[in-house]
């Protein structure tokens, strides 16, 4: 129950991340919407069609479509408003936390499904940071996971350590909350001192 | 039966506007072939992907991609000939006709597997609208559904309707045309009379 | 047995390739490893997801995944070590092989589902270059295969010449590597004595 509702929480953060992406292409308001409803549901939704798990999340529960609009619309009416400057740390934060989220319970669920370790990582990666691709693959950009590694790069040690405590018989919740924690505290320390993976450059041989 | 043929206007209607942004973009034979299918499949293969409807419309009936290679091979020669200026206003009008009837069709099948209002609305819109960003997210450009929203609009507002009409319990058929008719209207309206939603832009805050 | 191992070294060299790519994005090291994964699984899996044939071919058999992390680091230390100039010509016969491979492999899939010999042609030609396209979409280029026909035609050629095969009652084997040997010879004769399809232009018109 708890979960669900961290779920939420995480597609409701994602939405509000890809409404900000609309507005920099200033795009209007059913733009608006349909960014926000790809950066929210797209990594679960891939994870669905791939694991042939039907009907895919969000059309069983119309909730999550819901808080997408709500969260949304919030969001173009407090820029608009201009009442108080947009949170920027307050929505890296919860970013960070929407992604450990969404890779543990998509691990989670790939576990149930009997996949091996190694997919059991991909999916769950997939579902954490899929929908961030597809927004910007829509923005016409070089998708940003592809350049700020640290953000998938968390999502994977996260899971990795969850299903090695999970292996030294640590408590399925126990593991589930280090888990999460790693991811999210990762994805925070990368972006508040500037980690980075090594960049791979062809410069000095094309 | 009429509907099977209004189904086909549809996809050569879409195949042609695939055909023509691939000249825009010099792409060889092939690649007007393949963004003419994206265009004009590209939303129906998602809904069923999506609702796990198999196997994909076009693989019972290969008609759909006979003529999706007609009407770009057509769309080709026509330009290449020269015989007659392209005549943008009756592609619009044919657009619109297509989103309609995408939209509508769409709307249905998710009714009839029992899905709720709201992702009924969202797969007839996803139905209509999705191949056209698949053809520009291939080429390279923000999706023209993101910046011109009474497309979308305009399908949702017609599906809305159609399933209001069916709970005042107007028969069916009747609930489907008025449904198609109000689709193309707003739509060639929008494009007519210039209509436009409100843009949402970041510029002052960020 | 020798097609699955033929197979893995398909998905090793569409892997090298975009390592490759991602190097001239300058992408990080995660960002190579999703950009290789695309390039050598993206078109088997959407010719899975279309079939409805779960579980997905990678999810199997992890043995995909390694290669495919292996291919691309190798590709990264290749490249940073500079003990060798990058053979680019053995790259180019490289994957003329692993189109031929998916090509092929994707059209038998698909006459093993019983269906139409069109869809066949579309499966087999969508394995071998779907991989490819989204690598150039997530690089925000308009893809290469929309450009470069001689690509996907090569594939088209040599699955319809293997169908032709079959009905003339030339054992399976036999047709499997005609088509393959026919694939892999149209696509390097194209490269290397410079062939093209004509271009399509709205210049003139638009």
């Amino acid at each position: 129950m708890l979960l669900y509702w961290m779920d939420l929480l995480g597609v409701a953060v994602f939405a509000v991340s890809g409404a900000l992406a609309a507005g920099r292409l200033e795009l209007d308001l059913l733009g608006v919407l349909v960014l926000a409803s790809l950066t929210a549901i797209g990594g679960g939704t891939l994870r669905d069609v791939l694991m042939n798990r039907h009907p895919i999340f969000w059309m069983e529960k119309p909730a999550y479509l819901l808080v997408i609009c709500l969260a949304a619309l919030g969001t173009v009416l407090y820029v608009q408003l201009q009442v108080l400057p947009i949170p920027l740390q307050a929505l890296l934060v919860a970013d960070a936390i929407g992604l450990a989220l969404f890779a543990l319970s998509g691990a989670q669920l790939a576990e149930k499904a009997r996949l091996s370790p190694l997919i059991v990582v991909l999916m769950g990666t997939m579902t954490g940071v899929a929908g961030g691709v597809m927004r910007d693959v829509c923005s016409s950009q070089v998708p940003l996971l592809l350049k700020q590694d640290i953000y998938a790069t968390a999502a994977i040690a996260g899971i990795v350590l969850y299903l090695l405590l999970k292996k030294a018989r640590v408590p399925e919740s126990w593991a589930f909350w280090i888990g999460l924690v790693v991811v999210a505290g990762l994805r925070l320390s990368a972006i508040f001192l500037g980690w980075q993976l090594p960049v791979f450059r062809l410069a000095g041989t094309a």
